[in-house]
């Protein structure tokens, strides 16, 4: 598993991501770049939008360089997108986060073997508690930024994952069904600090915005900034 | 001039990396990344810093890729953390924006050399009054967001670079000695729309802030939005 490649870490600044980053550092991959794609679309290429402007606020306390790339976001368009940013990239492979289905894992393949690349997605397949668990044993700092699931109302934005969280998961699990480790979109996450971090990042002014009617919302977090750890 | 290479664009979004960026398409070179160097110093490490991931928007508006780079910012370092920002691309050169000095034009060209790469400097040498003019007259909408210059007073925050604008600079190049597109640090600018883009950048809050001591001041861009044109 230990490698000398060069990699980059598919990078939206939530749980999943990160944990991917402290795989690929751990197994000894050299991160060139962290690579984020943003939605254009109607909803998103506000400035405001969720959260988005924070990864570099990440990138910056890794001291990673950062790659936004720009999708229309539609499903096959948003692959070709993908396929674009890293096609110029000197890199041996794509370490990705937890994927929300075998679909996903299948187009990312598939751009991978286009480019000739390796595709690692250490959190592929593992038990979705014990994996929480390792994210909060490891040290990360999690918090809720979006919710969309029943049983996950508006107090749970900003909340922080710990081991109440995770029994709290495991008890809507067991009721409603959702995944513990938000795989299906039950949430979204944004890691605060975590073992590679040099800054902590620390939230100056956040808002939440709630839909009842969906059952879903989310924390806009508004101003943050790096703080020595 | 015409070429067919992959280049990146040193970009900050004031208006000399959006011409460099504009010199580069229109003479037919294929502008893989925009490539920031952001500095990681104690004043410029907090989120809502001088207009930085404003630069989000503007790559967004253009549809190319950006990569952020972190550097500590002091001079010699500045320039290998850029250098290792480039080494993992698969490009033939490098464009940059006018350059302040001879000394940082030598720095880019040794990288450049020592990566095997091209160097493109479109507004090296150029007549400033000149260069000025043809920012305004190829539909550039310029706003000045920082100023430190004996002559530029907290009124010039926000403004828009004119041909009025450009009589004034003049007028303080012959009482001041001032550089007539700020090449001498006079001015920072930041760039709302120019040709390439697909959407402009409206400002929704933005606030400034004057120091009488140093007789300089920035315009703190807060919230913006991209808007169809």
């Amino acid at each position: 598993m230990v490698g000398l490649a060069d990699v980059v870490v598919l990078y939206s600044g939530g749980k999943d991501s990160n944990y991917a980053l402290y795989w690929a550092i751990k197994s000894g991959f050299n991160v060139r770049y962290l690579v984020s794609m943003v939605s254009e679309n109607e909803e998103s290429y506000m400035y405001h939008t969720p959260n988005i402007e924070l990864t570099d606020l990440q990138a910056k306390s890794l001291g990673i360089p950062i790659i936004k790339g720009f999708t229309r976001g539609e499903k096959e368009e948003e692959v070709e997108d993908l396929k674009k940013v890293l096609e110029s990239l000197k890199i041996e492979g794509i370490v990705a986060g937890a994927l929300a289905s075998r679909y996903q894992k299948d187009r990312i393949e598939k751009v991978a073997r286009e480019l000739g690349l390796r595709v690692y997605a250490p959190a592929w397949g593992r038990d979705p508690e014990e994996y929480m668990r390792d994210i909060v044993h490891l040290g990360f700092e999690v918090i809720f930024v979006g919710v969309s699931a029943y049983g996950l109302d508006e107090t749970w934005l900003g909340r922080r994952i710990d081991e109440k969280v995770i029994e709290d998961l495991i008890e809507l699990k067991n009721k409603f069904g959702i995944h513990v480790a938000g795989e299906g979109g039950e949430f979204e996450t944004f890691v605060l600090d975590m073992p590679l971090f040099k800054y902590k990042i620390v939230i100056d002014k956040a808002e939440k915005i709630w839909d009842p009617y969906t059952n879903s919302g989310r924390l806009i977090i508004k101003e943050a900034h790096l703080e020595r750890k």
